[in-house]
């Protein structure tokens, strides 16, 4: 399963996401790396093979390297991975550009949307490294860190329109315990990862509120559908939300109460005003802010988002959580996959 | 959200579901009257308003009757709600015959095939009481029955060829706490319900094997697209398996630890044989069964389903099941979304 030469590759920043990529990379033999800022970071990955702070328990293959010199990290690399946090995806890119060369692979494997513009991960790349966003690669998929550091089976999707492109990913990364599909649609799959955790939020929600597992797999279920219906309104297939970066994914998050946003979530049901549960967490919550973006999203598309409209009449105008179930269980009778179908088949299925 | 005029609608038989689903009719303030050949069972729905053995800790509507006379319970109902065991539905079917008249409407709630044909339960409905099959409603959806009649919100789906037929029953059911969609894909429902089983067998099975969330997450996942792609040759609509009776029920069915499925693929994972776990269960394990059932229709109708056909050749074929997970990691490179989508074009997207 392993290509005959060893690439150099890349991956920028060295995050929990991040060194997990690059140690699979550094299983299938190959030159990898991993640069970050934090020079005792890079010292405790090249002498200890740790990264204490993001993944405490794991131990790093040795040929992983780490460095902090873009410079040294990108030239004459054949791949590059991105996985900075969104908020910062724009300046690394920008400060790796300089040593990119024109057929350097771009994969990415950051979550989210650009906060003021709302654009996706791959737009944001292709504009800061003069690409064409088509041959931008997405990773994704249901893959807590700590789990595939330690070599548990992990499968993922990596997609893009570009064919050639996602099979070179699937060539790097494909490994017996990290199971790689190719998925074209790398728009599915980065509206996927970004909007999923509206839907952790409001599975803590609706948890917090005890409302049980019917109502918790309704929420996941529906939710998965108007993002989808969100999703095809931008160009996605939304058979791609019932893969791996859907499903599977929102799977792990929503079941998973280490969540931020679920945790976030469950907070606001028991009575939390948004301020203080924002303030308790000490930390950013993806979830309050994707349902912000989702929300200006549904109106620029015209797209009937039920959930996340209720989950933000909750976080930005002060309605009750009880309430805001009991108005979805109330809206009037509903066709189950008429829109989907409608989307399918208008953007997709040629 | 209720009719004006008070139907008569007989529910066969008391078992949890049966019971569960005649409590949200008579809640609607309808004329339920549940049909039981265990008088005893019968006396205690009708005096202390209970059904111990199938829902120990609810208390049932007092408008809600039990009966032992199918021609009590069925004469002059408008509907006629089957939610008996799948071994025996075609013998209630039988018996409620007499009685049915030609208007009723025929709702079924029952999962599995008819284990000696394969045959779907509404198929087998149709035959015993000589009805167009699509005509027959399927109630499906993320339910658990102690939920239900502690009135936690739920949502289900409704799914006829005969869309009339649909809006009828979710008029019937649909109240504050309880939702329900209709759909047109009572195939793709029916068939998502029968084998659900065999991917929280896989789960276990993973779980028990201590390979994580990741694992878990990507067989529910494929497990979902492989249980498509059969349907989809079936005649079903792939994106109902992304619907409330495919993703959501699959959801509340894998993430509960409670389910015998579940238990019996964790023993398989500790070494125990097949034979010593269905003796420890004591009883069916239907995830066995459904294997066995969904490796002939596979054959049948040429899909392919790989984590269906390593389940069987651990089951019956006496396949380590460490063995059977590496081969599923190993096999060629795959694109994630090209067969559904195909099925998808050809039999539903007109």
């Amino acid at each position: 399963m392993m290509t005959t030469t060893p690439h150099k590759v890349a991956v920028l920043v060295a995050g929990s996401w991040g060194t997990a990529l690059a140690s699979v990379l550094a299983d299938n033999s190959m030159n990898v790396s991993l640069w970050s800022r934090n020079a005792e970071q890079v010292n405790e990955i090249n002498t200890r093979h740790t990264n204490h702070k993001y993944l405490p328990d794991a131990q790093l293959p040795v040929n992983l390297r780490a460095t902090t010199s873009m410079e040294e990290a990108v030239t004459g690399a054949t791949a590059v991975l991105l996985v900075a946090p969104s908020s910062v995806i724009r300046e690394v890119a920008a400060q790796a550009k300089p040593y990119v060369s024109e057929d350097t692979l771009i994969i990415h494997a950051t979550k989210g949307f650009e906060t003021d513009t709302l654009k996706r991960m791959s737009t944001v790349i292709a504009e800061e490294l003069n690409r064409n966003e088509e041959d931008i690669v997405v990773l994704s998929g249901p893959s807590h860190a700590e789990e595939v550091v330690n070599k548990r089976p992990t499968t993922v999707v990596v997609a893009c329109r570009n064919e050639e492109a996602a099979e070179r990913a699937q060539d790097l990364f494909i490994s017996p315990y990290f199971r790689v599909y190719t998925n074209p649609d790398a728009t599915g799959v980065e509206v996927s990862g970004a909007l999923k955790n509206i839907i952790a939020l409001g599975a803590g929600l609706s948890d917090g509120l005890k409302f049980g597992d019917n109502a918790k797999a309704a929420l996941i279920t529906r939710g998965l559908a108007e993002i989808a219906r969100l999703g095809a309104a931008m160009g996605a297939n939304p058979l791609t939300f019932a893969g791996l970066a859907g499903v599977g994914d929102l799977v792990v998050t929503c079941t998973s109460t280490h969540s931020r946003n679920w945790r976030a979530g469950s907070m606001l049901a028991q009575g939390m005003p948004v301020a203080e549960v924002l303030k308790t967490m000490g930390m950013v919550v993806e979830g309050v802010r994707t349902t912000q973006s989702a929300h200006t999203l549904a109106e620029q598309y015209d797209v009937e988002m039920p959930i996340t409209e209720q989950l933000y009449q909750v976080l930005f105008k002060g309605k009750s959580p009880k309430l805001a179930v009991e108005d979805l269980m109330g809206r009037g009778r509903t066709h189950e996959i008429e829109e989907i179908a409608r989307a399918t088949k208008e953007n997709w299925l040629r």
